[in-house]
């Protein structure tokens, strides 16, 4: 159970392990056949250039690491993180980088994983996600001097280049397009207050609904899960002025949404408009499609992997806009039936 | 943008570089004060024993490695995949070790990413998942001597450890139960048909439904996804003689032949019952929610996990049996209307 070494090389090519290193160097000191002999069986049995020996000469650990402070059950149904991953993927691999991937319980643990991969040299930078309000990863980024990019801040000026989107325009976009499709009773179900691009949509829904007369519109809290989707919307739905339409800040809490709708006799959309924020494959699953907010999530996830392996190459990275979501009409949005 | 060193330590704390080095290896040669403040300024300015160093002398990489072998479209809404890696995660933090991932085109390219990451001391094993007859990667695992576990295998000797689960057992039992509702026009949406796993599902499916007298039953083959899983059911659905349940290979295939149900203004379960492989939170995101073959995808990607880190240990790992999965009735099955 040992790794290939330069020794094992040498004796199955009946040679000094100073002609192996030769060979592999390219060197001169070895004939051409045996260079190609010698090559041929480290090839064969697998071995490489080692990487722990480059990283102490100083070259890069060729790997980013990204934790995921999120419960499993969110996880493994949430398709945004898997297409930010996807995109990550399609750039870092391109580069020969991995992702280094790990499931923390806090933004505590988070900070000591950072910690740790730096000091140890796993990584090379980190990717940060959900970011918070005076969010205490950020002066430990740059007390360590990592490499990072910060995906989803609000574009003002920081410390940590950010990769952001303008989100507060997109649902004043789509707040205008109910308006204009007869809806006056519109609500929203956000995603964990306390992230900053929550904040940022919140404060964007009431601008827009108050500049337009919607003196009712609401926005109830929930968590991005399947469960607090479903309950939001059952609050919404059981009062008597109920909206005619709803707004959700992700494709899951939506498709639950839609199921309430149907357990409740309501129709869709006759009865009930639905919007969901970050489209995605799962919104084009169901009967009938949701509109929504779409943008291209990999696309985004190879655009924040491309600004830190800038930022791991030295280069001065600042704030970054990316391409803000635009509204994708489908099945589930509709004049109001009254 | 400079790794703390045992240099800069020094520095800070004006001591040479030796009496660094004996504070953090707990040897004599610096007093109790010093040792303290050393061991102080090495926790704030972050450093850590560097891991390339003791890769060097022979240590473990203490991260394992995973690579996906499917499209993004569908790595983007599949909780199966999450819910693995979660389960994953969940063992290896606890060990802390960390998990690296790749995206690959191809079995081939896998294969190459195995080498490089073995040849490079990047990983100390690799998790394999979406076993395939003849599978090419299994002779290049052993001839790499590289720990691994296979996940999904039929439980036959192999020379690769292998995490399965009898599938056979399970889709015996969804079928059962629907003749017990009543039904005889039985069908299946399968997933990928060479992956080792499809086949030993289809095989046990075929064999109970000889057994039970359903001549009719037919499996149409997808591929995971809801465009084939739409496609498929649509196939079933227009026949004459269309069948009033669908069992599906995965859950987002059935998610999707619930809204073609709807579409073609069927209602299910009444005109149409739906069994559901691998319940995950989305068959209880949609109404009605999904019967569904059940079993703790988390707690099996712990386990694999467990596994390899006993292969990485040098443990002889032999085949592992996992839980069966069993049916979870919900609202998508009932007796057939006529």
């Amino acid at each position: 159970m040992k790794r290939p070494t330069i020794a094992d090389i040498a004796r199955r090519a009946g040679v000094s392990k100073g002609a192996v290193s030769y060979a592999l160097n390219g060197q001169p000191g070895v004939s051409e056949a045996t260079r190609k002999r010698i090559l041929a069986i480290a090839q064969e049995i697998g071995f490489n250039a080692n990487s722990a020996a480059r990283a102490l000469s100083g070259a890069r650990a060729r790997a980013v690491g990204l934790t995921l402070c999120r419960p499993a059950r969110i996880l493994g149904i949430e398709p945004w993180f898997m297409g930010l991953i996807s995109g990550f993927e399609a750039e870092l691999g391109a580069q020969s980088y991995a992702l280094t991937l790990q499931v923390v319980a806090s933004p505590e643990q988070e900070v000591e994983v950072y910690r740790r991969w730096w000091g140890e040299r796993r990584i090379d930078g980190v990717i940060v996600t959900d970011l918070r309000q005076n969010d205490i990863r950020i002066p430990v980024l740059q007390q360590l001097q990592l490499p990072a990019v910060v995906i989803g801040g609000s574009g003002e000026p920081s410390p940590v280049t950010q990769i952001w989107s303008d989100d507060g325009g997109a649902i004043t976009e789509a707040v205008r397009y109910l308006v204009a499709l007869g809806h006056s009773r519109i609500a929203r179900v956000s995603g964990v207050p306390d992230l900053l691009h929550t904040q940022v949509r919140t404060k964007a829904f009431n601008e827009v609904c108050t500049s337009l007369g919607l003196h009712d519109a609401v926005t109830v809290p929930a968590d991005y899960t399947g469960e607090e989707g479903s309950r939001a919307t059952r609050r919404l739905l059981i009062g008597g002025d109920r909206p005619t339409a709803i707004i959700y800040d992700n494709d899951v809490m939506a498709v639950a949404g839609l199921a309430v709708a149907q357990e409740m006799g309501l129709s869709v959309p006759g009865d009930l408009s639905i919007v969901a924020w970050d489209d995605s494959p799962l919104c084009s699953l169901v009967h009938p499609p949701l509109t929504a907010l779409s943008r291209d999530v990999s696309g985004y996830g190879a655009q924040a992997a491309r600004e830190l392996l800038n930022a791991v190459d030295g280069k001065k990275v600042g704030n970054v806009k990316a391409q803000t979501a635009h509204l994708t009409p489908r099945g589930s949005t509709a004049p109001p039936r009254n």
